[in-house]
């Protein structure tokens, strides 16, 4: 091909350690050294428990090193209350393991972030989660010898997007930190996802924090230990994928649909047909370039799905930070 | 190819009578007898007047006998309010021409309808729209002596969607006009379009009412004077565009950015290219079956948009309504 | 006194059949001949249940002949999710057998009308309600042969209110059901109390339907089976006192403020000490007029307390409709 | 009267200083030394230019030392966006001239502060404000080179309340002004007033910060320049009464409406007549305990208020702190 793409620009993304490791073995045809990861189904929820143990790992995944916990639940957009509590429970049970398996204190102060921005609705996760949160320091603050036992001091904010602040949301967050002094950030984002099956189906959890261009947003710069001084727990759900990623999955579909028909796609779609995947997106993006930039593909319930997920993750969290919440129980001390 | 399409099913619709002319003419190479048009520009607003004439022209552009008003305004995503006020005052002058033009008096009873559901961003504009005109009927039904001269009665209902209400929206207003007697009713509704630039730019005025299988949802009954028993103007603004018509657009532009590179593309792009559109769009729709149904494709800043556009639409259809209000001051009477 | 109010306009009104009788009893210094009723409770829910079995008995109290329930939960607004659950459960099974003891049958068709303005919190009760609501009417209309037993026709509408449709409420709803043919309306509305100590914590049935003049916002038409041509039964929830019902409240709280403390109150309160609290009422209102017409008196929190009433009507709504939803379970199925 | 009150607990209290004046000029029965004011009045909107100028004034009014500004507009709770627009344009006006006044540079940096709960109606008019501004400080920070002449940087924040964030929302803006160095924040916060006549169509400006106490919410903490570094000004619009104020007022007006007929009170209200303010008002509080603490009395169209005030600080601000928006065609740059 003639013309000249910076294919660094246009790697394929997913903010989803689970995905990136399956893409990496269909490439390699095997298991990756350096990441390792076992599963578990239980009631239509499979949960992986996936490490990066070191540089190679991350290297070839394109992960960093850490803990990922993964839960798919293909039936999480059915709106069924029931199965939502399920998840929230296990959610609950995986988080308060993930907690300690990474060494915080079960009295460790929190400080949970809700990133996104309130106005677009596959954005708005992390502050709808905020909303849901139980939040408990102030009691911590004003009436210390009060606290019944089994509470920690919980905190929450959402800070907005630079388009609505006019500041960088990592620069609030510090700010709040160095004033509040938390111990723990949990931070919870939307993400893009490769695969439209894993909308609003998925939840990851990750103890590597939030960094530069994850997510939905621009987010300019991360929330990391580096920058904020406390380890960051991120969870992200992916909620949309981009223009871009739908043209190249029906690429790959119309391919297999012509393989599976006649054995030879090769003259159904050309020279196309034999990119490697990361030019055709280079050159599917451009293509797609005179359109808007940022077009989201989502399903027409977005509004009901998100807000079914963030009532699972709050109401996970809860039953998770403090430990006179029964887990069993998590619906009841959400909205 | 040897699969068998029911390619009747996948004609690349639209609910624009202007881009059903436009892609005629393509075809056509050339003007489409009974279909007549003349557009002028001001401001940044093209409005086009176009009439299909006749059975042929309907035929050729598969849109009903009728009048069609379109308004092209592509910086009305900007959100600039001072734009927005100009369009509205156009819009305003336009509707009160058109309806003149069809005949309906300057006191005809007016029933607003919003169709759509409001819990989904890109359908909710018909709801929008009735959130914000001023209605007046009671006025006149309860001290119709004291009215001010220069008022007529409307009132304005969001009838909802068959999955929310249980009740075809039809079935709702037709109940309402049996009990309420409006002379005339005008119908609010979110379409889909072929063209991401249509997308919150375009305002299409009909004097066809709404008909099944157009909009967003599926309307199974339409709203036309047959059923209704009352003429029927549709006012329509492309909000999304489906899945596969990006998919499809993407290879067209693919095949476009080919040939501007190299002159032909039969060898890069390989059979799929000498497809014709409708078959390849068949195939596009084949394909990404596996994937949800309605997927839809929205800019990010959705909210934002409709919101905006739901402004113009009432502020213009307060001015044009009511003689007592003063077109070139719109936005004094809509939130 | 000199002056001249006309004390019908005045009488101090209450929606509550409950309240009506404790007043009445209070006056006559025991039982109302004609109304009985008998009250149980359980896991801090009362409910009693009353009937207005004659003229005498509906003079006595100024309310209908009928049958009426009443759920009293003092803890409601505490936004406790398993009381919650707990009264949707209690109200699921209550109204079964309400709809039994009025003849309903278990496959009667029910439309479900949630009036009042979604623009006004407190009066936003019954459109919260019918948003919540499991809508099946559309499936016994397009598949009949494929409905699983256990479920019946419901489908559901939030009529607005005059001001905002130009249309009275009732008209909609009489349009809606010629149309649609229900065999039961179920009317939901917010109500105004006497005391604040109901605001959001009291739920009445009633087999009586809406009439003119109940609820917060101003019905000047009802909604009963003289009007509609189907039995009406009514749900409401006191979710605002008046101004005027506070400062009156007011008075009498210092009085007993000050018997207490010195045995006698004409001293200290004066001639205003003696009048008869209608006329004081009317006193009150009198001083209150120059003020806004329509002062609401809610709490704080009136948004969370409206949402968490509203998903439990919404929630007992969906199981007591439907037999294959288990009443054990009510949370499930609702949003 | 036999029983103890702590009156200071209980004192009138009022966040508008021209309320304060008034109410000690007439226990004064003339001008307050130390208090100057002077007032204008154009299009419907009264403006009083208020100076605090010693410590006797402070002490006599109850306000501290400073300057105070007030829009009075009796109409501006009719809808009508014309005069949403003069008095928008008129606040811009009045705005650029008191920042002028006192001292601040026409480039200095902005931050822009909404306090407040955005979930409790009359409390989120801040958080409103916040929306619907403009904020540049990105271009700032991002591309200083490019960004057009007549801007300056802005920044707005909504920092929730405690119940929300578990976070003093005065830490929360601490940490952020740390971290972004603006030279100014102006502070919007809905507060209580004396008088119905004065909700939502008052609008106060004062360079005296946010004291501890005001407003709506519980500010334990306040938002001065003694706090945070940098000068304070605050904006604020009684949006609410407490219904202990009500409840007082009622006995004022009974006792107006008792003398303008008969000429003596003291027979029909008793001692309760012969009470100085101070203590009834808190006899009133204390018989009004018993229901719940924060009663808000507000009128029923409260949503709508709110916005419109909104909307017109937002304006407001958006054209008098930057040169190149047109302060005559404030209503062409918000939402």
């Amino acid at each position: 091909m003639t013309h000249d793409i910076d294919l660094s620009l246009y790697a394929v993304h997913t903010d989803l350690a689970l995905e990136a490791k399956e893409m990496a073995e269909q490439s390699n045809g095997g298991p990756i050294p350096g990441v390792v990861s076992e599963s578990h189904e239980e009631d239509g929820i499979t949960i992986t428990r996936l490490q990066v143990q070191n540089e190679a790992g991350s290297r070839a995944i394109g992960k960093i090193i850490g803990n990922y916990v993964t839960f798919e639940v293909p039936e999480l957009r059915t709106h069924d209350s029931e199965l939502g509590d399920k998840v929230a429970t296990s959610f609950a049970k995986e988080f308060e393991r993930f907690l300690q398996q990474i060494g915080v204190a079960t009295d460790a102060g929190v400080l949970i972030v809700g990133l996104g921005n309130w106005n677009v609705t596959p954005d708005a996760l992390g502050p709808l989660v905020v909303e849901n949160t139980m939040v408990t320091r102030q009691f911590f603050e004003l009436m210390p010898d009060q606290v019944a036992p089994g509470y920690r001091a919980v905190s929450a904010v959402a800070p907005g997007v630079l388009g609505i602040t006019g500041i960088e949301s990592s620069e609030i967050v510090q700010g709040i930190i160095e004033k509040t002094r938390p111990d723990l950030v949990i931070a919870i984002d939307a993400l893009a996802s490769r695969s439209l099956e894993r909308v609003n189906t998925t939840i990851q959890i990750a103890d590597t924090g939030i960094h530069p261009g994850s997510g939905i947003g621009n987010k300019r710069k991360g929330l990391t230990k580096e920058i904020l001084g406390v380890p960051v727990v991120a969870i992200g759900v992916p909620t949309v994928v981009y223009a871009s990623t739908l043209v190249n999955s029906a690429f790959d579909m119309m391919k297999k649909h012509f393989q599976k028909e006649q054995g030879d796609t090769s003259q159904l779609m050309g020279l196309v047909d034999q990119l490697a995947e990361q030019e055709r997106l280079a050159l599917v993006k451009e293509v797609l370039s005179p359109l808007k930039h940022d077009l989201l593909v989502t399903p027409k319930e977005i509004d009901q799905f998100i807000e079914d997920i963030a009532n699972v993750i709050a109401s996970g969290l809860n039953a998770a930070l403090h430990e006179a919440i029964d887990t069993n129980n998590v619906a009841a001390y959400t909205h």
